[in-house]
């Protein structure tokens, strides 16, 4: 029927269901066919059976196949309903919400270069079941446990010590748990910003912090990113110019540059921002991934006009969707009410699993690991990328991204659009821009530009670009 | 030291928990003293150690006391930092806020007799930790896996399943899940609601959808809630007059009154949404209680201008707290752009546990044991109620609650406070109601109101205040 790449970071299951997809789509599975047996397609890709019955529930789901009791899968007729997962992917919805539904729905074959999240391969022994099951031993009431909604206090406990552990003076009563960086965002937006208000962001940044700022009504004031910080003079024009009521900064392996900031840069920021009144939110969800020790402004403001919030989405786990913010009680208190207000709580079952995660030290453990792991991918993709012609940028300090530019002449976007095209996706500089600037930038997570596909793809094809660049700069040059 | 009631709701944790910062609140345990050995406590109470160490555990998250090694235990300098849970009792934030508070945060010793939630032992066998593990060994790769922001494909396709067996046409592309009724509401705000928009509720109705819509900046129009469903002539004066975009209806064991809808009374509110234009909001985070067919907007109108929600929060497990929102593609994409915005996506974890719950029947059998034991609650609850001099409304087809009113003479504020003080918290109606109204009614929660201290105490304490309005009535007659 089909092969699959036992190479690719691509789960099986996710490349069977993409290849039958195809097959149906383009008829070469036609409406009515039968499928192979689950046992037979099995043994034919030398998988688990399990693999193939996780494809097949996929396919039953999405009403394209549909099991006919003992007789076996048959290709359904084609469904009239179209569904909401096609229906974002139509290209309506680029930029924000795009990246993230392609980044929780990766399909088979393609190669998330540009993946803001490690692979499932580097976290998948990070909770094992029989920590899930110690976890929910600890609530005592299991399954029937409310959680407070400040967080559960064993849990904040251990919050706190991890942050004191970072050099950040902070206790239990001062910490807030959430579903995640997102979350986070969402509940500073909500709890201090009004239709009008300016908020100053670093510039590249997150697209889904531009997004929800937009969505919220404030203007937004761009600050450049520099190796070490922010840009100060920037900082204090616009502090002085537009009189800003935030500023979102991300001192720590910073997105998507993986960047970080000097302590000299941290305490002027804090200068300029207590002088001219300005809240701080300072987001720290790769913080996890930092090898040493790192400065962070809620360190050296002792958290006074500092909102500070990070994550275990993304070096933990994905399917715990848990993070934490840490706050003055006069900014904790309206962040608390906004929780309450969009999600009433947070799950028990994931703040106890977590809580069991700390308390053992199991997720220490885990991150030695990671960042180990991380250093070599790192080499391997600067490595790689560099020889494949793209111009990395300075070096991060650890993290998850490299940032580099392609070479001069060579348009980004044509690059980018002709690589999904080819199965691999890269976010482009401009999806990280808080302005509408054009950007030669790509971000690349460092585990997947290991790959061989994507240093031997951009190699022949930034060198394909850049001779049609000198070809029609030579005919231009002609018709001068 | 002290006793425990081993009858009481209230786990025992929390007990040795609460009477020991009491003892440390009054300086009857000062800074310094050390408290009892952790076994030496648990023999004396006859409970396990475990018992104990949950709750110095907390004391000590608390730093209230601390631990000196094999020294023991010792109660801490009193500490400088307040903490938010004690901000937010302290009063300035009554209400809504106030109420979440107090539902999550369950002290020792009170009883929770207008409690929204079943107790945790009504709901501890709902998930064994082996269906957790099942769950998780379901989606493939464990706590490694990411949710489509959607949510997972199967567990929709369940989610579509079990409303189809309510008579709700729906298919799996037009199911979103989420974290829960509250979230629902959030999202719903975000995604069709602009400040100065009018919304339609029903009066009495759930105070954080009410404080919700007022932080939303609407302009909130209450419609009288009967016994089959919202006032019909009310509701037509209020679309005539005021072109609302929405109205939030609870159609089955609607909250606080457990009524339900007659199909007639649904079939108006439809055609007057809509000849009006007027979107409809369908909670239904109640319905799984409901012990029969009932009849919903969702299956009139083929989710046709209704957005359909629920929630497994209550019902099956306040620690997975999921649900699930049905609606047309043009309605559920702004709402799946707002899940995104708030919280990114929803934890595989849980997902996948209420996938293996859904799957295996165990849900359904959950659910069949629940609705006998709350309607024994019910009739016991009912009784006691009415022989302590409550004045029980139309009695509800099922569901948590029963509505109630205080006889005639009494000030409900007043019998509220007192029984707070007497360690019964009571919800009065006015929290319930839209408009500023007094209210002469009480929530009641069919499986606390069985306890016999909170009938001797209505029993006691209605006749006094009963007798009490008779001698001012006098007096003031005497002064005429």
């Amino acid at each position: 029927m089909f092969t699959i790449d036992r190479s690719s970071p691509v789960a099986l299951a996710d490349q069977i269901e993409t290849r039958l997809r195809a097959l149906i789509d383009s008829g070469q599975l036609p409406a009515g066919a039968k499928l192979m047996s689950i046992r037979a397609l099995a043994s034919q890709l030398r998988v688990s059976p399990n693999t193939v019955i996780t494809a097949y529930d996929r396919l039953v789901a999405h009403a394209l196949i549909d099991s006919r009791g003992t007789a076996g899968f048959f290709v359904c007729e084609s469904s009239a309903t179209p569904h909401l997962d096609t229906l974002l992917e139509a290209g309506e919805e680029q930029d924000a919400v795009w990246l993230v539904q392609q980044a929780h729905e990766q399909r088979a074959g393609v190669l998330p270069a540009s993946s803001g999240a490690l692979p499932v391969s580097w976290l998948e022994d990070a909770i094992p079941a029989s920590v899930v099951q110690r976890g929910l031993a600890r609530s005592g009431g299991g399954m029937a446990t409310r959680c407070p909604p400040q967080g559960v206090p064993e849990l904040r406990e251990r919050l706190a010590m991890l942050m004191r552990s970072q050099g950040i003076a902070v206790d239990a009563g001062r910490v807030l748990t959430n579903y995640g960086g997102t979350h986070a965002i969402d509940l500073i937006c909500r709890a201090f910003l009004q239709p009008g208000d300016t908020v100053l962001v670093e510039n590249p940044g997150y697209f889904l912090l531009f997004d929800r700022l937009r969505q919220a009504g404030v203007r937004i004031v761009p600050v450049t990113r520099r190796h070490d910080g922010p840009d100060l003079d920037q900082l204090e024009a616009a502090c002085t110019q537009h009189r800003p009521r935030l500023f979102f900064v991300q001192s720590v392996l910073h997105n998507p540059t993986g960047w970080g900031s000097s302590a000299a840069n941290l305490h002027r920021v804090l200068m300029l921002a207590e002088r001219h009144g300005v809240l701080i939110a300072e987001d720290d969800v790769h913080g996890h991934f930092h090898p040493g020790p790192a400065t962070r402004l809620a360190q050296l403001a002792e958290l006074r006009g500092v909102i500070y919030y990070s994550s275990f989405c993304k070096a933990l786990s994905p399917a715990l969707r848990l993070g934490y913010i840490a706050a003055e009680p006069a900014l904790l208190k309206p962040l608390l009410r906004e929780k309450i207000h969009s999600v009433l709580t947070t799950a028990a079952l994931n703040e106890f699993v977590l809580l069991e995660l700390l308390s053992s030290g199991r997720f220490r453990k885990h991150i030695d690991r990671l960042q180990q792991k991380l250093a070599a991918a790192r080499n391997t993709a600067s490595r790689e990328l560099r020889q494949a012609g793209i111009l990395l940028e300075r070096p991060a300090e650890g993290g998850i991204f490299l940032w580099g530019a392609v070479p001069p002449g060579i348009d980004v976007d044509v690059l980018v659009k002709d690589a999904y095209r080819n199965g691999i996706l890269l976010a482009r500089g401009a999806a990280f821009a808080a302005d509408a600037a054009g950007d030669p930038h790509l971000r690349f997570n460092v585990i997947f530009s290991q790959h061989a596909r994507l240093s031997s793809y951009l190699r022949e094809r930034l060198l394909a670009l850049s001779s049609a660049h000198r070809a029609i700069a030579r005919a231009s040059q002609a018709l001068r």
